[in-house]
């Protein structure tokens, strides 16, 4: 797969001194090329329109060493072998553009690095594609949005260890820190890099569901304006949720719009967009047949709030609740007594989606022959990142303690915890089901906490229709072989192997 | 894309008289030549190995006329013009195989009909490269199983009109029949038969899925016997839920194992097999941004009864039940009205399930311009099909009155019968999440209703969250535009469009 004509063996491209060099300079690339500026790395910088480089120059110049470069050879030009470029752009064709247009000026042992949010598949194709060429290529998950880019990401990257041997230490340099340990490490082969960050984005999906979910109790069942429910975040934030969802949760609930003098939540219109991350996430569980049901619901409640026109028709369709008042759908249970269950449903719930997350990581490494090491995967996430939350330090200590754990629900820290919050849970999902609040995340969640933990589940039931009108067969409890029943004939029992 | 050496222009391959050929004959393919032969076609035969095709000749062989072929070049010689070839061979490479032997013996005018379970995007991508040879590619769902294929099955034929002239009367002949319509009809270009098909079976997922939990509800929350459970079925088979899955529900229930004397249920591993279909459904919806909770939870329970590592390990987890026993759980509701509360579960349930998958088959149509007739689909899937029921003559009616309806749910017949069911259906998910019996079909599908018919979604505020930390913007329910909040600098709005 060698290009008619390759340019690495043929011009001697020029070399500058820049370490690092950062194409597409929107916010994103911008903070993260100030990012490695101020951490005192010379940054070659460079955008399609040459604008964009001229304002990152003129607006933040100041904050380090910066080569603003015009044209895509220039700016390979200006980087110290081997070279080190990042492309910060949109994921897809534009991505594939730049990287042809990086490799054409480059030499066996540059190095490309892919910082979008490319779907991992395209990662594997285009590491393949450029090793042939004698290109490292690091697909580099990058979490922490603007703010994250600019002060300190959690940084994913993989690609071959050799690589990592060259861009580790510049990309730990500029990665949030935690306990002294940045949130960067070498994820593994080819696309694991962009995988780990996929799955990361599906969790972040479910863990803002949750958080969603949580909300309308407070709202629907408790009666409590957004500046309470702001306060209760607030409080949750000191405690076992503490982290950075809960705390900006905490935040937004509290801001008051300036038009209306209303909440802003109330003026905000709840139809949720989405940027592919967590369909994709979804779409690989189902592959790896890896049940994420927490993720799923996420991905689905989203699609459903932005179904206008089916919710415009739906809209008060009746629902013939049980309850229309806490005290109707839990006669025993008081306010206070509610507040805390949501608080432990939403942990419980939290766990499992994080649980069936980590099972997809897992399965994904197998798949994939890449080596993932969950307990590293928590650690990064523990700052930087999105979903940074105190949580992960405990994630990171139950595979500390076996790094084959086959569910997070089995460490014996989280098992705890939630078995502390199963009656709570069961009795959120009970209120809100009474009065016709829904909650796809807690109660997907509990169904799959209750499945795992089943004597019998009704698949049993599912083998025998399955074996009745297709004849796929079914095992038996009580010894080995697949068999069937002769339903169409005298039903008598056959061994098919 | 013409190949190298075009067979069909240079030879002048023979034709004969059969006017439908059959090659691979597993059960499938042998079942529906039967089929054709019974009903008065003469069918020619061909197997990869010989003697499956004289095995069929021998036993069956005076149920019509057949010809057997040994090679594929006598197979296509002895099709009337135009050459119509059904393919019963294995999905994939298999499928790949077979084409390109049969359009190599093949001339201009031709037809291929793939019978199998084809993933629909390999069936849009062979319809368009035989097209370009001039041979026409009939993608074909067929459901019924075995018993269906001989005695007349659900035929779900796609690809160009003019191939359907040539092929619709045959099949047609074949199919089922309900109300003197044929269950077979033209379902539009390339991959739209197998696409409809797919989407059958990921509501076959769901149909038995919300069945199982049924049963479970039975035996868990009432205690019943499966021997009961059968009779429930069978009373049930004579109402709304007519069904030939719930038929066949009471008739596994009630089948004793010969070996042990106890309910065959009791015996069989409850560990559930799945061949693809589901999940593709479920990735299609989720590329499409159709929610299919009820058919996702269905693949994920398939996946965690499957997880026999985890469940081994998560048996006996702690489950914090609000209850054992239904006095408990409901404390004013008799044995009586929870039996009528879980029909009631289980039909509002299968409408949303039902009202899911038909929107994912008209969001499809919209995709790839097919122009499906959901009542047409209703209309074949009434007789042949895993999922045949009374309750897709309701649809039919749905759609007849309404062709652009948003939702089934949304219907007069189903709105009012999903309204009536409503509080049966919440008394079913409280009693199962109080007892700890997972419930994941019944509990989405609610959640489902009570979120398309809700007032306001938790989506505000994931809207807010994302604007927070991503820039992401918001719209606001009181004016047209983008917004974002400088959550970073002063909180002050600005309009982003």
């Amino acid at each position: 797969m060698t290009p008619p004509s390759s340019s690495a063996s043929d011009n001697h491209t020029a070399s500058g001194g820049a370490p690092i060099g950062v194409t597409g300079l929107a916010v994103m690339g911008a903070n993260i090329a100030r990012n490695f500026a101020r951490h005192g790395h010379t940054v070659a910088v460079h955008n399609r329109s040459f604008g964009r480089t001229q304002a990152l120059i003129s607006d933040h110049g100041s904050e380090g060493n910066f080569v603003a470069t015009k044209t895509i050879a220039e700016f390979v030009a200006s980087l110290a072998t081997p070279r080190r470029a990042l492309i910060m752009v949109q994921a897809g064709a534009a991505t594939d553009a730049v990287i042809e247009e990086l490799a054409a000026e480059m030499e066996p042992g540059d190095i490309i690095i892919d910082g979008g949010n490319a779907l991992y598949t395209d990662t594997r194709r285009r590491e393949a594609a450029l090793r042939e060429r004698g290109i490292h290529f690091v697909g580099c998950g990058i979490s922490g949005g603007e703010e994250g880019a600019l002060n300190g990401p959690s940084i994913m990257p993989g690609g071959s260890r050799e690589s990592y041997t060259h861009v580790g230490p510049l990309l730990e340099s500029v990665a949030a820190v935690v306990d002294d340990t940045p949130c960067c490490t070498y994820i593994g082969p080819d696309g694991a890099g962009h995988y780990v960050k996929m799955v990361h984005n599906g969790i972040e999906y479910a863990d803002m569901q949750l958080i969603g979910e949580a909300y309308q109790l407070l709202t629907g069942v408790l009666g409590y304006t957004p500046a309470q429910c702001a306060e209760v975040f607030a409080e949750w934030n000191k405690g076992v949720l503490e982290s950075y969802l809960i705390d900006i949760t905490a935040d937004v609930l509290a801001q008051v719009d300036a038009e209306t003098g209303a909440p802003l939540i109330d003026v905000i219109l709840d139809a949720t967009g989405q940027k592919g991350t967590g369909r994709w996430t979804v779409k690989s569980a189902l592959d790896l047949g890896v049940p994420v049901t927490g993720i799923a619901e996420a991905v689905f409640a989203r699609a459903v709030s932005g179904s206008r026109e089916l919710r415009e028709a739906a809209h008060g369709l009746p629902g013939g609740e049980l309850a229309t008042t806490l005290q109707e759908a839990l006669p025993n249970i008081d306010e206070a007594t509610f507040l805390a269950d949501i608080h432990a449903a939403l942990y419980a719930s939290k766990v499992v989606a994080y649980a069936q997350g980590f099972n997809q990581l897992t399965a994904g490494s197998v798949e994939y022959g890449w080596d993932l090491k969950p307990g590293d995967l928590a650690t990064i996430w523990r700052g930087g990142c999105i979903i940074r939350a105190q949580f992960l330090g405990r994630i990171r200590e139950a595979y500390a303690a076996n790094p084959d754990l086959p569910s997070l629900l089995l460490d014996p820290y989280f098992s705890d915890a939630v078995a502390a919050s199963t009656t709570s849970w069961r009795r959120v999902v009970v209120a809100a089901t009474s009065v016709g609040v829904a909650v796809p995340g807690f109660s997907s969640a509990l169904a799959y906490y209750d499945s795992i933990r089943a004597d019998r589940l009704p698949a049993a039931l599912l083998q025998g229709l399955r074996d009745y009108f297709g004849a796929h067969t079914y095992e038996r409890i009580d010894k080995p072989g697949h068999f069937h029943t002769l339903w169409g004939g005298d039903r008598s029992e056959i061994r098919t192997d």
